[in-house]
C-alpha cells in the first residue's frame, strides 16, 4: 500500500553523515567523515569495572524502571561539574538526563516550538540538530559565519525578517562542522539580541571540555540571568557515545515540560549507564582523562594541520581548531564542492559535504568537514595525500 | 521570565502514574500502582556474564556510535523470535531496535501524524501512549470496553464521526489498564475496519509472552497483508525495563521514516544493551526464562485474585486476566473512583485511578487499576485488606 506519511516528516531525508556511516563498511575507505570520538578515549577497563559493580550491588535498581528526570545522583554530579567547570548553574536551574545530548536538542525544540516557527542557527551547522528542527516542522534560517563566527549585526537582521524567530541554536565553542569559536563579544551580543526579541538560546556544548590550545571563553548559559539559556552536553565524546547518555541544564520551568516529553519518548535513559557515568563523575579521575583525550586530539590535529599546510595555500582553506574533532575546509577555485567531494569518495576519501550542514539547501555551504578523532595517524596521512592529489587533478 | 511554550506541549501534564512512582517513596505506602515487572524477573547473573563479555571482547564497538535502526543482529533475532512466536513478519517488514517500547509509539505517531489528526483508542488506554499522541498535537478519542473488548461497530461509527482519524491504537493483549485480551474476531473486524477507513493500526503489545491461562491469540499485525499494522514491543517485560531497548516491526517504508525520526531523536539505542540483548537471544534459553516469568505472575495474579474474591461480589467487579501485569477493577456503587482512591492513598494503599487512562479527562473511566507483578505476596494481601476496609467503610 502506499503511505502517507505527516506534514512534519513527509519530506524528511535520512542524514547525509548517517548514511555515509553506514556506507564506511568497504575497509579501504579513509574516513574522515565521521564526528566519533577516538576508541582510545574509552576508558574500557574502568566501564568493565563500574559496570560490573552496579551489576553486583544495584542490580535490582539498574535493571528497573527509573524516574524521568534522571538518577538523581547523576544529575547532581552533572550541576556541580558543569558548576566548576563552565560557571553554570543558576538557583532556578536543574539538570535532566537525555539519552544522549541529541534528545536534549530535540525535546528542547519540541517544548518551545510550534509548527512553522523559525529557528535561527549558525550557518553550516550540525545537521542532526538541523534535522531535528525540521521533523517538528520548523524553518531553519542560517546567519553564514564570517572569520571566527557569526556577525551579531547579521543576526539582529535575520531575526527581524524571520517568521516567528523562537529559538536561537548555537555551537558556541569548537563548532560542528567548523571547529571555530565564538568569541566572547560574540556571545553576549547574542545573549543581548535574544533577549531582545524574546529567544530562547539553545547552547550546544558537547565539546566544551575537549580543549587543547588557547583559554576558555564563558559559556552563553554561564552569563545568562534569567533562564533563557538551554544548556545541552553529553558524556559522548568524553566516556562513550555508544551508552547514549547526556543531559539538559535549564531553569525548572522549561526542564519540567521537557521532562513531560522525555517520559513520553523513552520513558527515562537507561538506567545501568547513568548509574556508571555516576560512579565515573565520583569514582574515577575524570579530569585526567579528559586532559589525556585532549592531548590525543591536540596530537591529531597537528598531524592533520601538518599535512593539509602542504597543500597549496592557494587552494586551501581550512580552520585552525583550538578544540573538538573538526575542521573545515574549502577551495577557493572550487564552485562545486559537493560535486569534488563525491570525487574523493571514488578515490576511497570520505568527508562530509557543506550542503549536509546547510540551513537553505538550495544554497549549500561551500566547503567539506574533516574528523580528525577517528582516522589513525596512518589514515590522516594517505587520506591527506588523496586530498591533495584530487585537489592538484581538479584545479 | 515567563516562558511560552509550543502549541503542542504547553497544556502538557506530568503521567499521574509517574508522579505516584516519584511519591513512592514512603516504604510504608504498599503500591499496586506500578507497571514494572518484578525483579525476580531480572536475570541478573547473565546480566553481568554477557554484559562483561561485549566489554571484555566488543568494546570498542559497544561503546562507540551504531547505526540508527539497531544493531544488525538483535534486528535480525528479533524478526526470528517474532516469526516464531507471533506469526509476524512478511517480506516487507523490518525491525527498528527502539529505546524502549514507548519510543517506537511516539515516533509512529509522528510519522504517521499530523497536529489536528485523530487517534482511535481502547478506552481505558495506556497513558504513556495517550500522551505521547497529546504532545503531537493530535486528538484522542476512546471505544468504551465491553466485556472483553471494544465493539467493531461502535468503533466504526466513531471513526465515522472522528475528525480526521489517522491511526488505531490497540493493546490487544492483556491490555493495559485492564488486563483484557480482544477476541479474534474483533481483532480481524478493527482490521478491515481500517482497511475500510484507511486507518494505520498500532499494535502495542508488550504483555505477549506474558501469558499463564489459556490459549494465545493471533496478533492483528499476523493477520495483516498489507502492511497497515505498526507491531511495537519491547524486552522491559522479559529482561529489564531499565535497560530501554525495545522495537518496532513495520513495513520498510514506514519503518525507514521512523529511522529518520530515530536519528534525530537519540542517534540509536545504547549499543551495549544491544549487543547484550543479542546474546539473551542466541546463547541463553529465553523460553525457559519466560516460562519462569509466566508462573511467577500466574502465581501472583492468582493470590490477588483470591483477595479480591474474599470481597463481597456485589461491592466490586474486577477482570481476570490470562497474562500480562494488570487487574481492572470498578466499584459498582461508586461514582467517584478517582475521590475512592484517594482515599486508598491516605490509607497507603497506592492504585492508579480510572482518570489516568482516560482519552477524554473530564469523563474519566469509572475504576482502577492493581498490579500483581511488583508487590510481595504479604504486600498483596495486606493491600488487599485496605481496599476491603475501605469499601467496607464507604459503601
Amino acid at each position: 500500500m502506499e503511505f502517507v506519511f505527516s506534514e512534519n516528516t513527509k519530506d524528511l531525508k535520512p542524514s547525509a553523515i548517517r548514511e555515509i556511516f553506514k556506507s564506511l563498511t568497504d575497509p579501504s575507505v579513509i574516513s574522515f567523515a565521521a564526528g566519533n570520538p577516538s576508541p582510545q578515549s574509552f576508558p574500557v577497563q574502568y566501564f568493565r569495572r563500574f559496570t560490573d559493580d552496579v551489576l553486583k550491588t544495584n542490580a535490582d535498581a539498574a535493571l528497573q524502571y527509573g524516574i524521568t528526570e534522571g538518577f538523581t545522583p547523576l544529575r547532581d554530579d552533572v550541576l556541580k561539574r558543569n558548576r566548576r567547570i563552565f560557571g553554570i548553574g543558576e538557583e532556578y536551574d536543574t539538570a535532566i538526563i537525555t539519552s544522549g545530548g541529541q534528545q536534549g536538542i530535540d525535546l528542547t525544540a519540541k517544548v518551545i516550538c510550534s509548527r512553522g516557527d523559525t529557528v535561527i542557527c549558525e550557518e553550516p551547522t550540525f545537521i542532526g540538530a538541523l534535522n531535528a528542527f525540521r521533523a517538528h516542522g520548523l524553518n531553519t534560517v542560517g546567519v553564514p559565519m564570517h572569520g571566527d563566527s557569526i556577525d551579531p549585526d547579521e543576526l539582529e537582521n535575520i531575526i527581524k525578517k524571520a517568521e516567528r524567530p523562537k529559538l536561537l541554536y548555537l555551537i558556541p565553542t569548537f563548532q560542528n562542522p567548523t571547529g571555530r569559536t565564538m568569541p566572547l563579544n560574540v556571545r553576549k551580543r547574542c545573549l543581548e539580541i535574544a533577549e531582545k526579541y524574546g529567544l530562547i538560546i539553545l547552547e550546544d556544548n558537547p565539546y566544551g571540555e575537549l580543549r587543547f590550545e588557547g583559554d576558555d571563553v564563558p559559556t552563553v548559559k554561564s552569563m545568562d540571568k534569567d533562564g533563557r539559556v538551554v544548556y545541552c552536553s553529553s558524556f559522548s565524546k568524553i566516556l562513550s557515545s555508544g551508552m547514549r547518555v547526556g543531559y539538559v541544564i535549564a531553569h525548572n520551568d522549561i526542564a519540567t515540560k521537557i521532562a513531560v516529553c522525555k517520559q513520553v519518548n523513552d520513558v527515562h535513559t537507561n538506567l545501568l549507564f547513568q548509574m556508571v557515568c555516576h560512579k565515573f563523575l565520583t569514582e574515577f579521575d575524570l579530569d585526567a582523562h579528559v586532559k589525556h583525550i585532549r592531548e590525543l586530539y591536540r596530537r591529531k590535529s597537528a598531524l592533520m594541520l601538518k599535512c593539509l599546510d602542504e597543500i597549496s595555500g592557494e587552494r586551501i582553506e581550512y580552520t585552525r581548531p583550538q578544540g573538538g574533532l573538526f575542521i573545515w575546509a574549502n577551495l577557493p577555485g572550487c564552485k562545486d564542492h559537493d560535486g569534488f567531494v563525491k570525487k574523493l569518495v571514488s578515490k576511497k576519501l570520505a568527508v562530509v559535504p557543506g550542503s549536509t550542514f546547510s540551513c537553505d539547501v538550495d544554497h549549500p555551504a561551500q566547503g567539506f568537514r574533516l574528523n580528525y578523532s577517528t582516522p589513525s595517524d596512518e589514515q590522516i596521512i594517505k587520506g591527506a595525500d588523496i586530498l591533495k592529489e584530487t585537489i592538484n587533478e581538479s584545479y
